[in-house]
Order: C-alpha cells, then structure tokens, then sequence
C-alpha cells in the first residue's frame, strides 16, 4: 500500500522542543503542556508523523514531574492528536488517523469502554437502587393518558397512507406545531427550515457527519455531552475543549482555538449544560455568535431542556438571537421534558444546509416514524403540554431545592455544588483528592448510582467530578438516596489508616 | 497547518505510465484503464498527490480517444480514488481525500445531487402519474388492520414503562420473533446475535461506520444498492465495483480486488438484488463466504426481501450457510415485506461486533421507538403474515408475469429485460445507443416514471438501464403504464431525423 513509501518519520531531540510553562498562574501544568503541543500541531511546527520526546526525557527538560508528561500524553492520544503505542513512542497523528491501527469506529476506546447508556439503564432499573442517573423527567399518568389518545388519534385517520415511505424532511403537520411551539419562545422559523429527527441524539449524529471530515477539529465545552463527544469520536474529530466557566465558555480561549485551528464546528449547550448545568449568558451567546460569523465557523446549540427552567429570567438562545443565514444549527428533542423514550427531536438548519442534512438524514435510515409524528402533532396542538410542563416545574422546582439543602448539609467540607437555574442534574466537584472513580463502586454497594464525571470529558476528567440527576428519584426517596450517597463519599474521603502490618 | 509542509507532489510523464489495454477482449478500454490505475494506486506505485498524465496526453500514449482518457478519470474521481480540478490537473487522492477540499458529507456530490428518496415520493404522489419506483408492496386493507390491532394491544398494557429510553439493542420480545421468524427460514440464531435498528437501511449505516475506516477500500456489486453507495460516500470509502453476472458477483474480480486491495466490507445483496433481481447461486454464495474467511473481510448481506420468492427454489442466505462466529453482518427489515413505513430492521451480528455496533447505535439515535417494537412483536406472534405473503405472493407473481410480457411485447428489439425469480423490480437495459437520461424527462410528460439505472453505479453508469418496480401500480395500470413507458422509449430510439437547415 502507499504507506510502503512512507517517508522516515521525523522526530524530535527533547532539546529541540520548544515549551514555555509556568507555575502559579493557575493552570495546571499538564494542560499548558497539551495546549502548546495541540498549538504546534495547528501551526505545522509538528507535523504528522512527528515523534514526541519520551517522557522522561521531556520531564528532564521541563523539569516536571514524568506523570504530568504522562498525563499530557494521554489526554492528547485520546483527543485524537497524537497516538502512543508501547516500545514505539508517542507520534503525532495526521488529520485522519492513518497513522494508527485503532478500530475504525473512531473508536477503539469506544468499542472497549462499558456502554453507558446500557449501564445507566441497567442500574437505573436494578431493584432497591436509588438512581440519580436520569437527566429526564418522570411521565405522569395524565401525559401518559395524553400521548395514548394522541396515538389513537393519529391511528384513527387514513392509516393506509401512513404505512408508506415517507420524505427525509418529517411530516409537514408536525413541523408546522413545530414552529409554533418555538414562537412561543421567541425563535421564529418557518418548516422549511425544521428537519425532524429520531430525537435529538440524531441531530446532533447527522450535524457532525456532515460537517466535520475525518480528523477535523471542533470545538466543545469542557465537560460536555457525552453523546456529542462520542459523536465526534465516531468521524475521528480533533476535539478541542475550551472550559466552561460560570457563565458559559472561556471567550479568549475559543477565540484562540477559532484562530489557530479553524475548527469546523462549535458546539455548544448554552442552556443548563448537560452536566454542569451552567447557562450561557446572553453577553456570552453573543460574543459566540459574533466570533463564529467573523470565523465563519457553524454553531451546533443543543438547546436539552430550556423549558425546565426553574429559577431566573430566560436567555434567548443563540438561534433567537442571530440572523436567519448565521450558521447556527440548532437542535431540540420532546425527550427531556415531555417523553423519553418517545425517538422524536428536530433541527433548525441554514437553508443551504438543508439539502445536504437531508442526503444524510436519508441514508441514516430514511425517515422517521411517521405515525409517532402525528401523534406529536396532536400533542401540541391540544396544548396540554402547557400545563404539564407548569406541574413539573413546580414539582421539579422543590425537589431540586431540597437536593441541595441536604447535599450542602451531608457532603464533606469543601464540596462545590452547582446552582442550575433549571434542568435536572447536579454538577458536583469533591474536594481535592477524591477519586470518584473509587467511589462509584461503594456507592452502588450501597444502593446508590450516579454518572461519574469521566464521562463528559474528551480528554483527561477532573476525577473528582459527578452528575446527580433527579429526573426520576421520588421526592420521599430523595434523603435516602443522599445520605447513601454522602455516606459514600465520606467513607471515600477519610483519612486511610496506614495498612497493619500482618506481624506485628 | 500541516499542509504548508507537504512535499512537492510526484508527477508522471505519459511515458513513465505503464498501461497495456487489450482491444476484442470484450472490455470496454475505459473499464481497462479505471482498473489498472486502481490497481497501481493499490499496489502503491501510485502514492498519494501523484499527478496523472493529463488526458490529451495519455490518449497519444496509448493511442486511443481523449473521451476514454476522460472517462476513466471521471468515475476514478467518482469512486474516491483521483481528484481532477480545473487547471491543476488529475491527482491521486491520499485514502482520507485530505487532497481535496470537497464537502465533508463526502458528499460533494450527494450535496447537489437531487435527492433521490425525496424525488421518488413526489413523483410516486404526483396525480395521473403511473409510477414504476416504487419496489415495495402495496399494504392491503387486512394487513393495515391487523397493524392497527397490534398498535392498539401495544399501547393497552403498562404504557409508563414503555415512554422512557430504551437499551441500544431493542426490546427482548421482539428479538425473540425475529428469531423464531428467521428459524421458518433455516437461520438459527439467539435474540444476543440480533439489534433492532430503525428499518434496514440504518442498519447498513451502522455496520458501514462501525466497520469502514475512512479512505477504506470496500467491495460492492456493480450495479448496487443506492443507499449503501450514499453510506459508503459518507465514509469517505473507495468503492470497488464488482461486476454482477447473472449468477453472482464475477468471483475471479472478487479475489483480484480482495488480494490487491484488502478492502474491509463486501457488500451484498444476494436474493433478487437491488436493482437487478439477480439471486447469487449457492456455489457463488459459497465462495464468496471462503474467500471473505480466507482474506479475514467481513461481508454486509442485506437480505431485503427474500420472502417475496415469485418462482424457483430458496436458496439459503449466505448467513445460513455460515458459522456462528464467521464475519457476516445480516440485515434485514420488514419493509419490503410487510409495512413500508414502520422504520424497523434487525442486523444479525458475529458476538465480537455486538458492542461497538451498540456503541454506534446509542450514539446514532439511542435505540429504536419501543411502541412500534412492541407491536411488531404482536404482528409476528399472531401469526397472521403468514397469510399476507401468500396473498402478496400470488398477486405480484402474476403482476410481474404480465408485465414482462408486455415489455416484451412492447419494448423495441434489442431491449434486455431481466428475469427475477422475486422481488418487484425489473432491470432494463435499453439496445446500443439509448441514454436513459434523454428518457427520463419525455417519461414524465407521458406520465409515467420509474428509477434512471444512474442511481445505482458508484462510478460511471451504464447509460442504458433502467428500473422498473411493480410494487404499487395497480394490475388495472399495468398496461396503460406499459404503454406510456414504451412510446417515450420507442421515441427515443428513433433515429433522429439531421436538423433542418434554416436556410436553404
């Protein structure tokens, strides 16, 4: 094959490596480290095929600790950028992994890795166990009854005409719903513009294929979606995680990313972040959307849960707030508010984007279920859903407040907790030293789950992040749940006692 | 970025160029030479960014027409393998395509293309028009009742459970049926070998991603399906097309192409394929199984509609004829069978593809709707099936016996009309000198339609084939169909009359 004639690849003398850290500002050393070789691999100071120093030889130069090189290392392989196999070194990859044998689906790791949506529904489903897993909301028996007469509603018409093939679009009744669904938020599209999908996993699936080629770069937030991140691994991304900050993405840091990578697509939950729950200011929606038009750069928003707000005044999303030809995709799905399991979501799409979504959407698997959009489209046409989603809140609304009152009071000192202003999770960082991948089996030996924050990470997690959802634990199992948890993490925390010795 | 540093590109002088055609060896010289540059580039004597002579140049060398030059090079750079631009000549694309800078989709093409699934249902749809495109069945009023019947019994049990998500692999229920269903037919498999997916095409999708590397070389049939042509241009694969004999793939092209190219996917349609209606032999199933054993390959057989046998003899998949752990991806749906509409498939899968296909499921869409499972498992326990195929069978048996005959009756000398012993499609292939292309415009104004062969070839199409479905044309249109298709071809094969002079 044509690598038979691969040139030698070059490589590099740790002195010939040109790396500026520094301590005391904040930054840990293993992210300045990978953020300046992902910087030269931008520039074309390191090119494919490039071997990195071996970490020895770089901690030497650095004079650091070799665990950080290690660490650096690690997270840059599982970001795509560089690939390290035993006895032959760490070497930069090119932009479509050929230079790795790792499975095709993008990959290896994912193939190998426990599937989490399997996990999470074996254990949220495993008898006795409280499972703060689920970021989706109990269905009550009135939306229950509700989405059955819509079923029957839409099975009672010409069902002959339903049980064809149908147009990759969706059906025209339901985008119409659609669009007035989203008028009552603001956001003013006409069905033209709406693309329906088996939920919102599938819209964010067909935007990534068909934007970002084999070893693209993209930018997302750091923690971020796991779905969009596997996604991402899928069609080999370069994935750059900018961190997220209170009020939503570390601006200069995107700006710096946009500049030197070019990446091919932002994607970005701007509101209560799956996991942390964070909500993009509008200042911040705005400088996003500005620097995406100025680099021409796509904006994915995945906009999960904004119905489920909970406190505080509503921010318009990024899609209200730009133009109709900005580049803005922006996807929702009925799934995390009104109807898990029910695979319906849709995409606002640039109309130039229309036709090649399509292409896609009809090679992925044709259409989706028509007889469930019509179902959807009598669902929002009867507007119930106006007053189911006030219950939730309301119900939701005190089962949150009351999650945090009993957290703040049982986890150990110097726990953050964040403060979602809707959604249904909790984003909590254990004090320094935690391992939460220690935890996890002590807490379900107590009959406690929860995601652990590795999950959310494209490169090296915090350890000692976790996502406690409420989605689905009953208000009357809630103080159970969180003293099983804390007693958990305390027991994790203590001090250990130095091991006995056998003889004494 | 990294390609400031590319080395200079290697070119070839038309002399350098080792090229041997044979003329009378039945071949046409166009297909000799697309072969032989595939196998150079295979064999890597042709690396990546090799210019090729330029077209003018090459046919002095070889002594043969510039269009044939052109040609080649047009379904080279169709399949994946060179790119031409304006003024900067052909080159040999690295297996990524990072050569080019065509839409990431991959996808170029699929982007401007018409879409085709959205161009078959407005002109299915569109009034008076007798549409031969569509190959799947009528749903008859018994079948849609008894669907109805199943929705219902799926919705009257404990609907709470059924709302929220689902496992990847679908419900236990309904993999239980399908493998009672497929025990009728001799493949004896457990519900862990099976995965629900949304109808068959996801699940081509699905193997294609989990299995092909982009660049990936991949063998398919020539002609083939649309829908794995478009999956496999999503991937970014090099499609290597082996021609279809009536018996089966040409198997000595099969093992040149599986030796020189180590591809990572045979695609197969094996009973009454799309669009031929050829059945591979059981001898030719055979081989291709030893070879794909021999070579390591995983074959795709995407049986789509064996039940629909209209005469002859069943002859077993290719899955039956297999071990348990023998790389072969089964896929199948109810779609062309029973109820078009209703996006379910299944995919039988060796054990050691189960979790990475589940990991590309959940990312793709989760699972697949669980209501419409649920009633699957109900149509197919009752048993009543059974009674639709036989009635489907007698009916479209005897349409297709009509309808050839009135082709034959009625198409001008020379025509090709296939002979499938099921399905709902004929092939056509219209005497020397046809361009289905002129045909397919006077078609529509004569009211009457069917599928350009064009669709199904991932490199250059034979200009001259056609499909023609019977799937929902009425017994009563049949003829008048017949009728309108063969005038606007007897129309065009006319010999044209020279253009009047406007002066004389």
């Amino acid at each position: 094959m044509a690598s038979r004639r691969r040139p030698k690849r070059p490589t590099l003398t740790p002195g010939s490596f040109s790396i500026e850290l520094s301590r005391g500002n904040g930054r840990p050393l293993f992210v300045q480290l990978h953020e300046q070789i992902v910087d030269q691999i931008a520039a074309g100071d390191l090119v494919p095929g490039t071997r990195l120093p071996p970490v020895r030889a770089l901690a030497r130069q650095l004079d650091i600790n070799p665990m950080t090189v290690a660490k650096a290392y690690k997270d840059l392989a599982e970001a795509g950028f560089v690939e390290s196999r035993a006895g032959a070194g760490t070497h930069v990859r090119s932009p479509d992994g050929t230079l790795t044998k790792r499975a095709p689906n993008g990959g290896g790791q994912a193939a190998e890795r426990p599937l989490l949506s399997e996990r999470l529904y074996e254990l949220s489903h495993a008898p006795g166990v409280i499972a703060f897993t689920a970021n989706f909301p109990v269905v009550d028996a009135s939306s229950i009854e509700e989405f059955k007469s819509c079923m029957t509603a839409a099975m009672s018409g010409d069902l002959s005409s339903r049980l064809y093939y149908a147009p990759p679009t969706g059906q025209l009744g339901l985008r119409q719903r659609i669009c007035d669904y989203l008028a009552e938020q603001r956001i003013l599209v006409t069905p033209d513009e709406v693309i329906v999908t088996s939920g919102a996993q599938q819209a964010i699936d067909l935007a990534v294929r068909s934007l970002v080629a084999p070893g693209a770069p993209v930018v997302i937030e750091r923690p971020a979606y796991y779905g969009a991140i596997n996604s991402l691994r899928a069609v080999h991304a370069r994935i750059l995680e900018v961190p997220l900050e209170r009020d939503g993405m570390d601006i200069d840091r995107l700006e710096a990313y946009l500049v030197r990578h070019r990446p091919k697509l932002i994607y970005t939950n701007s509101t209560f972040q799956n996991p942390t729950g964070v909500t993009t200011s509008e200042e911040k929606r705005r400088a996003i959307l500005a620097l995406a038009r100025k680099c021409g750069v796509p904006i994915l928003e995945d906009d999960h849960c904004s119905e489920l707000r909970l406190s505080g005044r509503p921010i318009p999303a990024i899609r209200a707030l730009a133009a109709p030809d900005d580049p803005v995709y922006y996807v929702r799905s009925f799934g995390k508010v009104f109807l898990p399991g029910t695979r319906l979501g849709y995409m606002v799409v640039p109309t130039r984007a229309r036709r090649p979504l399509l292409a896609m959407k009809a090679h992925t698997d044709l259409h989706t279920d028509v007889i469930t959009q019509d179902a959807m489209e009598h669902f929002l046409a009867r507007g119930h859903h106006r007053v189911i989603l006030e219950k939730m809140k309301t119900a939701y609304g005190l089962r949150q407040k009351n999650l945090i009152e009993s957290l703040n009071r049982d986890m150990p000192e110097g726990t953050l907790i964040g403060q979602p202003e809707g959604g249904l999770s909790l984003w909590l960082t254990l004090p320094e030293g935690a391992e939460v991948s220690e935890l996890y089996f002590r807490a379900v030996r107590r009959g406690v789950t929860f995601v652990a924050g590795e999950a959310f990470y494209a490169s090296r997690a915090d350890p000692r992040t976790l996502r406690v959802s409420f989605g689905v634990v009953s208000d009357a199992a809630l103080d159970e749940g969180v003293d099983r948890l804390c007693s958990a993490i305390n027991d994790l925390m203590r001090p250990r006692a130095a091991p006995s010795p056998i003889f004494t």
